[in-house]
């Protein structure tokens, strides 16, 4: 059997190229080789980072760059967002540990994972964490909440190498399509919003981010398949197109 | 019941202030309080060390100094030593999770456990490991062996604040309003289908109702609340009320 594919590592916006490194270096401690950086405060290459890695600097060097979140999570089909804080957002809450529990099971399967860390100072802002499916949150003392980037990584990293050999038994997923692609389901979602606007459903249109990312938050917790995706797609150009007929409440306004 | 006694660092001739104040940082987040420094490189107090800690700077500050490896250990039941090395010690080498295990008894049981992490570029010292009891080896790749020394004070007080807590998440998912009544679900699955029969999504009419139970079992997956219920209903009526609208995607047959 060849070894489960680890999870990449997703450094949002990070500021100091020190941290970049020392994240990289924790990588590879613990097996894990796909960093994704996502506009990084000080441009990109970036020397310190090379530095702080250590023995690492090959996996600084081939780390993946990209403008948006978006665009780096876009071939995983699982994502976690790290967060210390309570984000008012309907996501699942896993430990490190459940994490590993429920990625183990994925990675076997041949299913992309990644885990987004945000920023120093500030950590992710709340529409990246709506592009992930869970939170992730270290059991930290809530009076000592933050934790250094690179440390975060290096949990993560390590909870990932003990699951990967303890040797779990992976359980199969019973889902007849594979979870959809983070791509995949944000152009259903794009979809859904721009039907939504067209139709008036944003009102006031003040609300519709958050009016957006609630309804993005509801269907993300049904852990879409591809093919789930396409029978929600089907669903909203039905009623979209169903047009010039009668409504079933059409007397009962909503 | 009070709680158990958290471990103690002992960092053995650290040289960098910025990884004693960042090891004292991430004892911080993980509730940890006793940090004792044996013969710091470059002296005591360190102001690297403060600014490096962060919100956890009195840690730092109330730190105690030893000059050797055996003072600090005095009054403790139990001493471990990281190495990522075989040392030829005829000592148990426990893993992080091991390690818990055995201290989470002891500490209970009103002993008082250290462990020792060596200089940055050595390690420590064959003399310093024999002062301690047992081994703590991190699961690293062998290949990428070389943990920074605040990432290991991390782990192990990450791996001390999973057992102390049995392994909760910190917080649990934001739902704010209770899950919906199974009644609610069924009305509002009735509405859909309703509405989709209306505009002529079940095409053969014979899958009705295979697409119908589809569709529920989609929307179940997402564990939905009174709230979501009342969302997706809005989502819905929108949908079906925009009639006489433009579709955003009208010229583009489903």
């Amino acid at each position: 059997m060849t070894a489960p594919r680890a999870p990449c590592i997703i450094l949002v916006r990070p500021q100091l190229g020190e941290n970049i490194g020392m994240a990289a270096r924790a990588m590879a401690n613990f097996g894990l080789q796909d960093l994704r950086i996502v506009a990084p405060r000080d441009g990109w290459p970036n020397a310190k980072a090379v530095d702080a890695a250590v023995g690492a600097s090959a996996l600084v060097e081939r780390a993946s760059v990209f403008e948006t979140v978006a665009g780096a999570v876009a071939d995983l089909n699982r994502v976690a967002a790290t967060t210390a804080r309570q984000r008012g957002q309907a996501k699942p809450v896993l430990s490190p540990v459940d994490a590993m529990a429920d990625w183990a099971g994925r990675a076997a399967a041949g299913q992309a994972v990644g885990v987004l860390f945000g920023p120093e100072r500030t950590g992710l802002a709340n529409e990246e964490v709506a592009l992930a499916d869970a939170i992730v949150s270290f059991p930290v003392d809530p009076a000592h909440s933050s934790l250094n980037l690179a440390q975060a990584v290096s949990l993560m990293a390590y909870e990932w190498r003990k699951t990967a050999l303890g040797g779990a038994a992976p359980f199969a997923i019973d889902h007849e399509t594979p979870p959809a692609s983070r791509e995949a389901l944000l152009a259903f979602f794009a979809y859904l919003e721009d039907e939504l606007a067209t139709a008036g459903y944003f009102v006031p249109s003040i609300k519709r981010p958050i009016m957006a990312r609630n309804l993005n938050n509801i269907l993300r917790r049904a852990d879409l398949t591809e093919q789930d995706v396409r029978t929600l797609r089907g669903m909203v150009a039905a009623l979209v197109r169903g047009r010039g007929r009668v409504s079933a409440r059409e007397a009962e306004p909503e």
